[in-house]
Formats: C-alpha cells, structure tokens, sequence
C-alpha cells in the first residue's frame, strides 16, 4: 500500500453538513460601502466583531487600506506601502523583467532591498479612492420626459465628463462615475492614482501559477497566488513618475497578517473590486446570450484557437508570441462553457422568465401600476432590439478580426475627436485617455505577427462573406472590395497587399500618427488606414443608434431596476446594485461545498496535496526545497490543526466575479487571512444567477503565503515589515 | 437561487472520517475459494453473517450462484436460469439485433416473455463451475532440475493439455488448468458450457451507458449498468446449441435480489472472475512497463486514433465500423494514462525497488538462502531479458499491425499446427479452439476496411523503418520488400498492391481456408498469405526463445513466490494469488473516499445526479420517463433515507479488475445488492500496486435496477420470477 492514510478535514464535513441543517449558508451580494450601516445586524450575526458603522468610510480601517491596480483588487500590508495582491495580477511586471539571463518567472523575484525593486510594468497603477461623492442629481436631474433619447444620452454623458474633468482638476488622481442599478444613482469616485510602482516579490510560476491552464477553474487547488508591490510617491507625498528620487507611500491604513488564519466556518469578509455582474439582465437578454450568444462565441474562440495553431506552429517563435492570446482566449472560452453548463444546471433561462413573470404580476397588483408596466414592457422591447442588432452584425465584427485594423481604426477616430474641443470629445479619446491610448498601440509589437494576423482575419471574413445582404456593411464591403474578392485565394492575395504596404507595424509611426489629421490618414498610403476612414461615417451610424437606444435604456432600465428593489423589500431583501468596477464588500464563511451529486470539496488543501500533484513537469513542478520541506512536515507555525497541515488554498461562499482577484480576505477583526484569487467553474455562472449551493470562491492562505516567504524563499524582511499577528 | 439544497450523506462523511478514526479499510485481496476457510475471522469480524465455510464450495450457496460469461462474471437470480450482468457485458447482444427499425440500443429490449427472448450474439457463453481440482503435481511434479529449459515448457504444456482434454471428455463441458502464485500451484476447473444463452433485457444505452466514455472510469456515476440473460439446455439438461426445443437451466443456487440495500460502511462482498493483476512483478519488470511500455503504448494509441480518425472521417459509414476499435484504443490509452498517473502518485517504481530489496534482506538473513537468493537473482535477469526483447521487437510488432496480415498470419500456422497430432499443436489451434477460431475470422467484417486497415499499417511501418538492423526482422524486409520501399509513396503503392491482390476480405474465402495445407498458403496467389508463410520460421525462431524463457520462469518463478508467501507469513499477512481468471472474493465495505487532496467522493450517488448531468444530449440523455420519475421523486421502496433519493451507483474498496465487470455485490446475508462494474482511475493502477487510500470499486446498487425495472421499463415479470427481500 502507498502512502499514509491522511485524516479529513473533521471541521469541513462538520460545515457542509451545516448545510443539511439549515444553518446560514452563502450570502449572494456585492455591498457598496454605503449599503454596510444597513446590513450591519446581518454583519454582527454573521461574526464580525469590528463596528460595521466603520466599515461604510473610505479613509477609515480597513476600507482604506484596499486598492485598485486596475482590473485587479490589492490592499496595503505596511506603512511603507507595501502591496499584497494575486501572482498572476503582478505576472506581467515579473514577465515585462524577465531575460535569458534571469527568469524571474521561472526562479522567482526577490527584492534584497528597497533599492532593489523593479519598476512594475508600464501602466502599472495603484488607486488610491479618496473620496465618493453622490452625483446622481448632477447626472440625471431636469432632464424632462420629452427629451429624445439622443440628447438624453449627450447631455448625461457630457455631465459625466464634465464632473470628472473637474474632478481631476487636482493633480495626481483619477475620478471616475459610475451607474449603480441601471442609472438610478451615479456616483462620483476619486482616486490617488499611484504611478511609480515597483516590483517587490513574486514566487516562482512553480509555486505563484502551480496548477496552470490546467488547474485554472478547478478545486482542489494549490496555488501561491500572491506577490508583493510597493507603491511609491514624490518626496511631497504626490504621484509622481518613476524616480530614484521617490519615496514609499504612507497610507493611512494597512491590514495586519494573520498567521493564525481561519478554519473552517470561519466568518469572512472580503473588499475589492468586481468588475461586472448582470444579475438583474432580463430574460429577453439572458435568452439571447446564453441560446446564441455563448454558444456561437464559444464556436469562434474554438476557430481562431485553431487558425493561430496553425499560423503560429507548436514550438515556433510565432506561437511565443502568440501564446498569452491564445491563452487569453482559451481561458474566455473555458469560462463560456463552465457558464454554459452552469446555465443548464439551475436552468437559468426558464427561471428567469419565470422571475420576469413574478416580478409583472408583483407590479401588475398594484393601483396606478401601469405607466411601470408599460416601461418594463419598452425595457425589454429595448433589450430585444439591442440583441437582435448583436446578432445582426456579429460576423461583421468578425470580419473586422485583425490587430493593424483595429489599430487603424482607433487612431482615424482620434484623428477625429481631435478636431473637437476636448470636453466634446469621446470617452477613451479625451486628453486623460492619451497615456493608455498611447501605451495600447505600443504593446502591439508583443503580440502581433502578419502571417496570424492575416490568418485570423481571413477567417473572421470567411464567416462573414456569406452572410445575406441585411447582416452586411456596404461601407466595408466595398472599400474592401469584397466584391472582387471571389474565392479565397483572391481575397487572400488582396489581403497580402494590406499587409505588404501597411506602415502600422512600425512602433514609432503608429505613435506619431496620433498626431495626423483625419485627411492625412485618409489619404495615406497605408491600406488599413484608408480602409478606417472608409467605414467610419457607417460604423458612426450605428453608433449614433446605440447610443439612442442607450438614451432610452437610461430612462427605462432605472425605473426597472426601482421595481427590482420595491419588490426585493416587499420580501425583506436588501438589493444590491450590479458590480461596476466599484468598491464592494462580500462576507460569508469558510465552507466546502459540492458541485455535484456524489463529491465534495473539502474547505482547505494542504501541503501534501502539492506532493501528490507534483509530476516534476510544469505545471506541477513545485521547487525541490518546497517539496522537501513539505515532505518533512516542517509546518511551523502556520499549521491548521484540523486538517493535519499548513493550508494552502481555501473556498468561501463569498460572491465575487472578475476584478475581486487580489481581494484581501478579512476574518472577523479585520486581519488579512487569504487573498481571493478565482471562482471554480460552477460558479461563474453566478455572473448571471447566483446559486448558494455551487458557488464558491477560492482563496490562497496567508498562511501558506508566509510559509512560502519563511520557509522557502526566505522573504525575512518583508515579514519584518508586515505586522504579522498570531 | 437555483435548486433546492439537497442533503448530503451523513453516513457517508462519518465512514470516510472513520478513515481517520483508524477503523478497518480498504483490505487488499482477491481471495480464491480455497483461502476463505484460513481468513474465516477476518470475514466475520468485517461482518459476513454467512457461515465462511461454507463460502469454499463451488456447488454450494452463493458460489454455485455465480458464473462467468468469458471476459465477464455474472449471477443467477432466478430458479429458471436468469443471469444478470452487466449492461456494458451484454450490450454486444442488443447490438447484434439492433437495426433501423427497432433501435434496442437507443430504445432497450425487454422480452415481454421467455418465447421473446433473443439468441446472444454468436459465441456467447455461460460457464458454471462444477468442479476444481489442485493438480500441481500432476503438471510440475518430477521434473528434475537438469531439464532444460524449451523441454521444461513443454512437458508442463502438454501435461496441462493433456489434463484438459481428458477433463472435457465429458460433453458439454470446458475445462482449464490455470497457474497461482506463479506455478506454484495447478488448478484445474471444470465448466459446465453452457451455449444457449439468450437476452431477456436490457435498459437502453442512456440508462445502461449513461454517461458513456465522459464518465467512463470516473466518479460521480450515475449509470444503470445492468442487463439480464438466460441460460438454456436441452430439455435433457445438457448443453446445447440454440434451439426452441432447449429449456431453462435450472442453477444449482441463485442469488436473492435486495430492494434494502446497504448503507454507508455495511459489509460488502463481490465474486467474480477478476483477469490478471501483477502486484508480486519485479522492479524490472515494473520499471519496464511504466517507464516504458506504457508511455510508448499511449503515443501509439494516440498516433492509430489519429490515423483512423483521419482515414475514417466523422460522419462517414466508415466511421461508424471503427467505433468500436476507436472506443477500445481510446479505453486503453486512458486506463494507461491512468497507470501512469496511479504509479507517479504511488511512487510505485520506487517503492517495488525498496519492495524487492526488502524481501532480498529478509532471505539474506536466512542461513542456507543462498540457493533462494541466488534463483531471485536469475529471475531478474530473466525479467530483464524479456523486457529487453519486448522492446526490442515493439516497432516489429507495430509493423505488424494489419488486420488482414494477422488473419493471415493466424491461417497459416492453424495450417501448419493442424499437420500434427491434436494433443501436440499449440494452444488456441486445436480441435477444442476452432469454434471461437471461426468465430473471430467471421467477425472481421464488422470492423474493417482496406483503406483505414492500409492507412495503419503504413503508420506501423513508418515507426518500424528507422529501426536499427538489430531491431528488424530480416526475413519480414526481405519478404515485404522494404528495401524497395524507398518512400512513402513506394511503400503505399506496395501495399496496394496487397489489398487489391487480397482473397481474405471474402468471410467464406477465410472460412474455407482453414482447411488449406501450409504448402497452398505459401503459394497462395493471396500476397498476405504468401508473406505469411515467409515470417512464419523467423516468428517461430522468437517463439522458441520466448518458450525456452518460459521454461526458466517455470523454475524460478515459484521459488521467488515461495518467497513472496513465506515473507509476507513472518509478517502475519496472507498471500492471495494474482488474479488469473479463475473465482475470486474479495470483501470490504462500502466506502467513499479521498482521491486527491481536497477533494471527496461521497459513497452514494443519488437520482438528482441524474437531473443535474442531464443535457439531453448523448451519453447524457436519460429517458423523458426516467426523469419525471426522478423530478417527482418517485421512490417506491428503493429509497435510502441517509441520502434522502434512490441510489445509483455506489463505492466500496473492494479488490478488483477487468473480468470482475458484472460480479454479483453480496451483502453480510449473501443477498444481491449490486453488480460491480469498474474502478475509478484512480484504482486502475492497483493492478501492480494495491493503494486503500485511492483503490475504490463502482457498483450500481439493485435499489436503481429494480427502480429502473418497476417505474420505468415495466419489467414486472422479471421482478416477480428473481426473489426480492426486502
């Protein structure tokens, strides 16, 4: 027989049996900071043991002390801002380093000293919110019933550029507004926007990424998804650009480690950023994504797998270059099917007829009802519209699938905003876009190759070409002379002609023709460029009638969504608003769970699960000292004694999504004991419908964190640094 | 949220934390009837209720119950001849009626009486133990040890066929003489065989395969894989052909069927016919295969997948012919790949490294061992020696990898086998093996065609050519005339040569020439019957070698197993025989487990794992009927309130591989409460090395099959002819 028999988690079994009993189980809702004073007797009942009155202020503990880099959720750990967020949130930095010479990726990245850290890669950021402001009344106040949805949508989203414009009047931070439940309230975020970031720490792929592609989605896992930024400012204590010169940020919080960590059951709580839910989508919406949408994205994602595998063939420098794309769209592929498949399981789109139902008849009883009525009615009139114009011009997207074109057509429209005074101009090409627009055409050279790029985009217009007249661009079919193009090997040469006279490849061009006027580049002898200024007044077109129906969208979805939340009181719920980018909070408990019929997920992984994976092949190559330390159950003080070993990962039943990767994960005084790193597979469909039984959020343990930086990569001054509590 | 919370198995989490509790588990052993007297307090202590003595004899009860389908194990439940198996064991009979117009595959078959039911397929067969005998001394004994080796080998051959040929003497019966502990002892068995054999029913593939290769070998399961028999006689009692004249067999015993079941942890016990196991293998030989043969047999499967699926495009009839050939090598690779990824876990080459070396310590310290130790060492040079020849001849075999060439092949030495005397021709070409001899030359059509048989054979050839000439086989080249071959297309016009040349695609050509002499096969105007005979002297060169290292092994192979017993004695442990094909117990509990870190199987799965897998689409397909059942939670009787459903499949850790598949579940009392049908992956690699951790059995629990019988398919007759307790 091989190997010892390991005990179970007793306490895990204990907690999913709890769920047998009837005893509180996951908690669906992303709570803004403001909506915390209201679920505080929920908070206290759950187990947290701060004040939740506190927990609502931005510049108090710990709310303070949480941080967006952007797309992923951080949080300061010292008073020398020091970072802790996700490994694969801070890859990029660890990558943007990496040479033959030293592959921090694949050794790992330590910082011996302050003076040691790396830049962290262009772009990279850390905001600071300083400050949140109600500016629902500024948004949408006055605008009077009659006023066409054209200038409806103008004139609100003017007054959100000029609100933010005025914001960021104060130099060094960033503002930004954002709709909460539809467009029923605005809000008007400030953030210190950080921008000398330095690298500090990151493990090894081996241990920050163990499990990989493979892993990705699944429990169990064991992953050492954490690694360490700094932030740093100008001696004044402002933004600053990178400088020797700078000094580390003060912030005015941070959280204390916990090495004592959580076991199962265990109260938690965690802050950060989602990105986007649409739990109150109409069935109308749900039906057209789940039924067409997915399915048929699921379809090009598997195409264009195949067509950069053959442009890009294994083993070739082509497919290097290639790889974070096709990883990138193998992983949105994986998510739409796990979201598939969660859609068949609790049979989302029948239950959401069923939801749209319940909610009319809620409305329908009530006295004076019907002018609510009629606007759920055009609300999903609308929706039905705007998916039929989805599917009608799908393929033309698709025939739209090539990088240089993309390029192309982005620098013709800020060719033409430019011509507009910059208030006028359009979000994404004011002068506050210009350092990211600037740094997304730089980033090309990355990942881009003619040969792939020409692949892709043959075959985005092989699916487009034999769609009927109604589903076409006459703009793009003729400036494209598609007409000519009457087999695929006369379109394949027309396109080798794009690609042979095309100028966009070059870095310095494409950056100085951010400079050039809409006549220059309609004019120039680059064939993509001609192309852009060719089908810009059509693409305008049908942006002009996305943003009338989005002037209609904002008059009715708010009063939609007002419905929602008379209705979800009417049954003593609290509704939360959609994730939108903002500061939310999620609390709940360490608990397994069981994603079928017939199997469980135990609530920790252990160190010895990393022995049994470990084949000594990426991605299960964990260094030869972590093996051997776990080996020698030198535990530390970081063992869980109802699991028999230094926990690894974790789940919760906390309600996250996208953005919530590098969340910190708070017990119930506050102190940092996991970050948040991903959902498993079953739950991403909680995007859409959140369901208690088979949602679950997977977590990395500080616990496992610091036995890593003890034990393994002897990180001894930067536990120094964190007030690590026991 | 979606679905309601369902209750998870309370017993179930309290067996697997018994794990923990350090109560009795998982007991490796395939006992043979013969043991079961020696471990009579074990079985009782485990908790049999059944007088264990009792439990040794083949005509008594539950043994004489049991029966072996050749490949599979079955059981009578019924006084008037009824078998159940499994579903996967029959399915070839439903196949072999299936056509267009009355799809037993996709509908099921249930004979709505005995006069319906329907003649297996050709060569079906029951085998009813009615005797063993020890005759150790009658094959092995007097054989002095100055024998050589090649006379060795055939005197035990022959004695064992002479053993046989006089056991069968009595009509109706088959016999054979089978090796235990590595010729230590001679068994010889003798079978009632019966040849009437008739399908009364079976659940249709989306009950009986449910889950279909996604699932195969995976837990959760949720497949109903039963079928049912029926053996007939002559209304004389003796075995016969298929006619209306025959009768039912009336079984010495059969099995009642229980509609209580288990529950978690109850005493399970399972008979059957388990194939080969080779948990006493060297580490030579250990090594060999997994460091070797199985990682170059799964890029072999994985390369024929990709030439059949190439040269028989999805879709196409073709296709449809390999199905079961593509279902085979794909069963094969995963079960390897599962070996592979078992033995990594285990460290299962280094721990039989430390195994072996273990037992050499303990003969060493024996005075007078050397003679022992000494024979231990010359078995692992012989170890060493076949491995070495496996390799070496592995592209040659490949080379070989035509079906027409292997009929060939097969024609040509029954031709020269049937030049001697019955007694002296080799096993598998006398008179007793014609019948299945011309069953598989007739069964050729259904899964060949010239174009994929060529298109492999191209691919075996193309691996053989870059050999070294000590790899080659000269007489094979010269024949074949790969000199001339210069590249692919010579050598593809070559070989269609061979197809458009063959007489063998005829079945009545093949049949017929079974009588041909080895001088009209070498002159055949058939090129596959001519470079037949050209191999033959240089195969049978490498038979003889391989005989004479068989003669070896005939001496110290026992020694090392004596050894084996004697060592494991000293340790208060006893040996049970690696599986050979002949009657096995094994007994244990039923038991969920832990297959990786993390990660839980519950014992039981339950009917809503049924509606939660179910996309309507195939393998996951179950019956409208099935799932309103389901839905509505019709349990009838067969609900286990631990789980709160109807269970489907169970776990136990029992001991068991291929050949167990249809093995009659036995509880304390004796009665049926299940039909073992496979390992999970996990426990595919206890074949050499026997993990309780991990080693876990999948059963379908009799609660579904009477379930399934009652409230779906209307089997009332069935139920009402077995015995059901409850």
């Amino acid at each position: 027989m091989a190997g010892p028999v390991r005990p179970l988690a007793v306490g895990g079994v204990a907690a999913i049996l709890a769920i047998v009993a009837g005893q509180p189980h996951a908690r669906e809702g992303m709570f803004t900071p403001e909506q915390l004073p209201a679920i505080a007797k929920d908070l206290r009942d759950a187990g947290l043991k701060l004040d939740p009155a506190t927990l609502g202020d931005l510049t108090a503990f710990p709310m303070a002390a949480v941080v967006s880099l952007g797309g992923c959720s951080a949080s300061f750990v010292s008073p020398d801002g020091l970072v802790v967020t996700n490994h694969h949130c801070a890859r990029g930095s660890v990558q943007f380093h990496s040479k033959p010479e030293h592959n921090y990726l694949e050794d790992g990245f330590l910082a011996a000293s302050m003076a040691e850290e790396l830049p962290a890669s262009p772009g990279s950021r850390v905001f600071v919110a300083v400050g949140a402001e109600d500016v629902t009344e500024q948004v949408s106040g006055g605008l009077g019933p009659a006023l066409p949805p054209r200038d409806r949508f103008q004139v609100m989203q003017d007054r959100r550029k000029a609100l933010m414009k005025e914001c960021e009047t104060d130099t060094g931070h960033r503002c930004r507004v954002s709709a909460f439940f539809g467009g029923l309230h605005y809000k008007l975020v400030k953030y210190l926007e950080i921008r000398d970031v330095r690298l500090v720490y990151a493990p090894a792929d081996a241990i920050g990424r163990y499990g990989g592609d493979i892993d990705n989605w699944r429990w169990p896992r064991h992953t050492g998804d954490f690694a360490f930024y700094r932030a740093y400012v100008s001696p004044q204590g402002e933004p600053a650009d990178h400088s020797t010169d700078n000094v580390p940020y003060q912030p005015a919080h941070f959280l204390a480690v916990s090495a004592a960590g959580l076991d199962d059951g265990g109260f938690v709580m965690a802050i950060g950023y989602p990105g986007g839910t649409s739990r109150y989508a109409r069935h109308v919406t749900v039906e057209n994504r789940f039924e067409r949408e997915y399915p048929r994205a699921i379809k090009r994602s598997r195409d264009r797998i195949a067509v950069i595998e053959a442009a890009a063939p294994e083993g070739s420098d082509l497919r290097i270059r290639y790889t974070g794309q096709l990883a990138g769209i193998n992983n949105g592929m994986k998510n739409a099917e796990g979201q598939l498949e969660g859609a068949r399981r609790q049979r989302l789109v029948e239950r959401r007829a069923q939801r749209d139902a319940a909610l009319y008849e809620w409305v329908a009883a009530d006295e004076g009802s019907a002018p609510l009525a009629q606007a759920i009615r055009e609300y999903d009139a609308l929706a039905r519209e705007s998916a039929e114009v989805s599917r009608r011009y799908y393929y033309y997207n698709g025939a739209r699938g090539s990088q240089l074109f993309d390029v192309a057509r982005r620098l013709y429209r800020l060719a033409r905003e430019q011509q507009k005074p910059d208030a006028e101009r359009e979000p994404g090409y004011q002068r506050r876009d210009l350092r990211s627009f600037r740094q997304r055409l730089s980033r090309l050279d990355r990942g881009y190759h003619a040969s792939v790029d020409k692949a892709l985009w043959m075959h985005g217009l092989g699916g487009y070409l034999p769609q009927p007249t109604e589903n076409r661009v006459a703009a793009f079919d003729e400036a494209l002379g598609l007409a000519e193009a009457t087999d695929d090997a006369a379109l394949s040469s027309m396109l080798d002609g794009y690609y042979a006279n095309t100028v966009l490849e070059d870095r310095d061009t494409r950056l100085a023709l951010m400079d050039a006027t809409p006549e220059a580049l309609g004019e120039h002898a680059d064939p993509f460029l001609r192309l852009a200024a060719a089908v810009y007044d059509s693409d305008m077109e049908r942006e002009e009638a996305s943003k009338t129906r989005s002037g209609r969208s904002n008059v009715l979805l708010p009063q939609y969504m007002q419905a929602i939340i008379d209705w979800q009181r009417s049954q003593g719920r609290t509704t939360y608003p959609d994730a939108n980018g903002t500061l939310r909070v999620t609390y709940g408990t360490v608990l397994g769970g069981s994603p079928m019929d017939g199997l469980v997920y135990e609530p920790f992984t252990r160190l010895e699960g990393i022995l049994e994976k470990d084949s000594g092949m990426s991605p299960f190559n964990a260094p030869a000292r972590l093996l051997e330390r776990a080996r020698a159950k030198d535990h530390g003080t970081y063992r869980l004694e109802s699991i028999g070993s230094v926990p690894v990962n974790f789940l919760t039943d906390l309600d996250s999504t996208g953005g919530n990767s590098g969340s910190p994960t708070l017990n119930a005084h506050g102190e940092l004991v996991g970050l948040l790193f991903y959902g498993t597979l079953e739950s991403v469909v909680s995007d859409w419908d959140f369901n208690p039984r088979t949602t679950r959020t997977i977590h990395v343990d500080t616990r496992y964190m610091l036995w890593v930086m003890e034990k393994i990569d002897a990180a001894d001054w930067l536990i120094d640094e964190m007030t690590v509590v026991p």
